[in-house]
């Protein structure tokens, strides 16, 4: 048997760390003895606690401390990370550390680095005496990569004492909850954020566009509440088509039904678009007149247009690489608090993947699975409404304006 | 090889009508020879068709027949209908007739009597000489009941000439088109439907009291455009919670959070009811104050809540033999116009049985599922709309304020 | 500021029983101090707990009791159960006791009474000098009503130290799990209750029948593996519309595709089985020769059809009001071990309600929903798999086989 | 008003062709006289129409002509296509046809050319005296591209007189079909194709690593039923990590629970391939040794794999430029007469997007929208098979081997 000591301090029982540490230990096969445990008495004492892990030998009791280490365990002698260089672009060194999106430091020279734009399923890079967490395909050659979890401490996000309302929903998803009374709440997180210079970006999938909600986003965008939109080629295609043809994939938006020569409005969309040099050229020659795309670039709202294979066309300004595009995205998204997800499953899992766990997520979707799925790949900040985004849009819109008169 | 010799009136074509004709045939291994086509050349014109049919035998032949009579053929040589007595209560004798849901004629002594009450999966009972349409539990020894097809006309809907938005959408259901303009073509429709003296009933599942729908709904039978409600226990006994405690299921409506208590709050309700002695009594003691059922009692709107195995208590007003219940939801819909389905299958899906296809219904529902079980059941004229009814509701609502307002 | 004196026992940390109390004061805005906390040192060891409840007032203080209750705590100074006779029939005192669906004791008399056939949302009356959970409508006038929490323990099940596969799995529902694992680990469940003599019941949707699930359900039953069987008119209908005319719902089930006169099939089919008496007389009378009900009348398996508003009919043996249904299946659920829930939201839900938790509840749906919903209403206990039962059922049932082969 | 004389010819009635142009002129408020009609008496006669159709102008005209044109009308006086010259590369004339994915003709120098590649939502571009259907993106400076639809003749499939089992599905979804007869009806097909030497496409979505369906491709593969894998990055490391580490996303697939270590065994895949220089040399290293690309490597069965913006690492063979991935996809569907679509919306309608419509496709998912949104966009010879790919495939592949047990 082989044993190692460690400590954890914090909210450990309210915040289930600490049970979920036996858990781990449990679940895996391990021992441990409890040799002290000390609980906060009261509401906002912090509790701490030491106990001896076993294993059946290193192995077996590095795995359990790899998953021990996951949610905030220390191992008591503290010593610097362990690092290795990568033998080639690309390629890492053998047992690499791979990062989650909660805030994380690495000992390095006896001191503790915070690792920038911490993201999860990455690597640790010291670079320059600074610790950087890197996807793979950024990584160079001889690159200081963190080994083993030896040196590196995550702090998880502990549960608030006094819960609002936002942060009760946390985690859940339901579509049976009030959702109007959601939306008040969300409006308000909004409002009060944009008070305080906070930043927002919202994720969008084309059916924004199809439903009445290009409206309500198109005036988000004007009013300063969006500082960034992260899309794709069909959101901004169909937007176009609007503007110019008053119709999304040929449907008459207004009277809500086809007209004829529908799928020849979206190619003839792309075709003046691409004729003009783009979006931004577009706008300004007055070709596009209104809509979420004319606002971003009247506003001076950056938009990032990942592509896809569905794509036709696609419009000059999206960028067909997606690799290139997720690297845009994840500098992009950069110092934003939140982030307003809306009715796209691939855009948003891609984005959760690129975001700290501390910046807000609010998940608009139909299809309860959107949520679960954004959720399972990780993003656990995540709150999911279940509703109609063409009803949901205008509505928040509303509940907007209404707290702007009150307020003035 | 038998034959038999078939005429066909109206817009054949464009209805769809000769070409399903010729689809059934074929499916079913028939042959056919056309004797006669007159197409109308114009717009407004009928079509004539006259064929003769061929199957292997009699019982082939007869198959077909039995199809072909469903969409609207007619055997050229017109007989009385066949007749057979019940031998006993509810027991059928061989080869009965099964209706359909469309308007039916049936030959009796050389004259056409139209159906009364028809429905679909039923059976059609001369009485009296008048013809009903009768469930198998009310066919009572000694019935003369309808065999075969001979002698019945069966008038399948013809499609309008000039489609309006909200026909046009008849018969499809969308997650994509634009969800606020399919509100206002329906807030048009009621509109109308009430200036006419139209008559609408609601059935609605329990989902409606999650949501902020339930304030949305007292309101519309308050200001007089619901005629009937036909829902079930949970529905009540959620919507009397909200009035008496504020929560539904225990959760607080207005923060949008559960309270201590949940699930008491729900049984108390119920005791809180049998022990006034139903709901009629508790709103007249005063014990509920507002709602759903609150505006139903004040205002004289008709509700039948019919029981099901999920249901705790029930309330008094619930009639917990499902057979009992059905025959007067059947009673309660005769006259109706127009009926808006929320949020519930299992209702939806029994009070669809129950029309025939010329009442107006709307399917409202955020699992398309829903509506298409609906359709696949046999109520192909349902309009689904896929959308969040806590949503939905409030802004039908204040689409037929609009249209008030704008009339006066 | 009022203040009692609780304390816990058991695995309290692992088992998540403390952290979730401390949630509860924390929620409910009360304050709390730990006295004692003797935590389990090894992993077979319990932990004890002892705490000081702080809350504003009585009624405060007592809101937050009842929640602690329900997850475990004890009132040191232990006393006996309160009781109020009921007023009336069906009538309740105030303050009634809302069971859960866990194993439950009361005191009285100075001794500990566990509560006969315990099911959530029910209450507890004293009659002659033993506890009973009945339902609200099964209350007389007179009966002595458990009110208030005092007196009353409520035994959540602890958390197995060893978790099997299956056990894994509680409490979670994936559709991305390697499904025919699920499969293989549900039939090791089933054989080794077998084995031990344990009791299954099926609670099955019309579903099954439309799916080549059918055979392999008869198949269970005339093979001993089922010992009840919960189910609707539908599922009754449809699978002797098989046995008499090879179609369900006219689709002919071998060809897979419609027959002409499908819905005629349906009648005819209850038609027949009306005017022989009944399933068993049919059965009996050579008129049904294979099939679920053929088995289960074959194989004296009791089954129960209970009624719905959507029902044809119904069969003879349908009990068509739902309260009397309900107590029926209450009485055949008692000593069931495990229940099989197939494609049914509606009777899967039902049936929950009449479970306690200790009974191993698998729930097949190719929805997620109806497995979320299951658990939201209280069956924390059900293991749901997101799969095609049409395909399960055979796999599952050849998995048996593999089994008995292995062990022969 | 302004006219214009069509004809029609086929099985116009039964093929629904007629009614449907009727439709078409009456939706958009035009007229119509028709001046011959002679319709096939007889089961395998050819119907022919000739008719007038009235605009209110030339533009108004000019619509319905084109909306016509797209189901197989043809005017009378045949001239050849109107061509005009692209201005600049990807930028288009005025007016420009844009392609449905039916077979579709050109005249031009007075002889009708077969448009080559055929697919929608592209252009057709003259080069060399040949008709190519282009993507906008590859249009380049001074192309001569079709303009309107004069001289342009579309060819709607006609339904086959005599359904087989397969057919009959078409352009249908349910979840209630009996899903085991489905697959025998689809291991026909596929069995019949490949003995006249037909080629399958297989579009696998990752799902496929998630269940038992990995090993049942793999077979497939190995057994020469597949000719082209399409996929994403996603599919390929989950593939790859099962066959290193005996996990998928971390999860043990023989034992169906999380292993520790999880999200690290899918970084430490791709880092081990991108290491080893891509998939296909990982397979000669002997680092991959068994599963679905092994086979693919193996059989030489070629595979594409598109990037997308949630793709971690990505492995070497994935193309990250989404416009060069479905230039390559196009590319290998070439000559491909069927394709099979398995739990994948992205890929399932980007492939969709890029077929003729000749050309037989499966679409096999748990959620109906992924079928439903399939046919939407226009793809709609697609087959839905509701269920689940764990089972589906395993099934699949024994109904394979029963048929080549029996053949043999």
């Amino acid at each position: 048997m082989k044993a190692k000591e460690l400590e954890f301090e914090g909210h450990l029982i309210d915040s289930m760390i600490f049970p979920k540490a036996l858990d781990v230990i449990l679940d895996l096969e391990g021992e441990f003895e409890i040799l002290e445990f000390r609980i906060g008495k009261k509401k906002h004492d912090h509790s701490y606690a030491r106990m001896i892990v076993f294993g059946k030998d290193d192995k077996h009791l590095d795995e359990i401390l790899k998953e021990l280490h996951k949610i905030g365990a220390r191992i008591v002698e503290v010593e610097d990370v362990e690092l290795a260089r990568a033998p080639a672009n690309k390629v890492l060194p053998e047992g690499f550390y791979v990062t989650t999106n909660h805030p994380t430091f690495v000992r390095y020279n006896g001191e503790w680095l915070e690792v920038e734009d911490i993201s999860m399923d990455r690597v640790i890079a010291i670079r320059d005496g600074k610790a950087y967490c890197v996807a793979i395909d950024e990584v160079v050659e001889g690159d200081l990569i963190v080994v083993g979890e030896r040196g590196v401490r995550v702090v998880l996000p502990e549960r608030p004492r006094k819960s609002t309302y936002f942060e009760f929903m946390g985690g859940k998803v339901s579509s049976e909850r009030p959702t109007e009374r959601i939306i008040e709440a969300i409006a308000g997180e909004i409002y009060q954020l944009k008070l305080n210079g906070g930043r927002i970006a919202v994720v969008a999938g084309p059916a924004v566009d199809h439903t009445s909600a290009r409206n309500a986003l198109a005036a988000l965008i004007r009013e300063g509440y969006v500082n960034l939109l992260l899309s794709g080629n069909a959101l901004a295609v169909h937007d176009i088509e609007i503007s110019i043809f008053g119709t999304s994939l040929g449907m008459d938006i207004c009277k809500g039904r086809p007209v004829a020569g529908g799928n020849r409005h979206h190619l003839y969309t792309i075709s003046k678009i691409i004729a003009a040099g783009g979006i931004r050229k577009a706008v300004e020659k007055g070709i596009i007149k209104d809509g979420i795309m004319y606002e971003c670039i009247k506003n001076n709202v950056p938009f990032i247009l990942a592509g896809s294979i569905r794509d036709d066309g696609p419009l000059p300004e999206v960028i067909t690489d997606v690799m290139v595009a997720k690297k845009e995205m994840k500098k992009a998204l950069r110092g934003v608090d939140m982030v307003i997800m809306l009715a796209t499953m691939l855009h948003s899992i891609a984005v959760g993947n690129l975001l700290p766990s501390n910046v807000k997520t609010i998940c608009v979707d139909m299809n309860p699975s959107t949520v679960t799925k954004l959720m399972d790949r990780g993003t656990h900040q995540a709150i999911g409404v279940v509703t109609d985004v063409g009803l949901f849009l205008p509505l928040l819109y509303e509940k907007l304006k209404n707290l702007e008169r009150r307020e003035s």
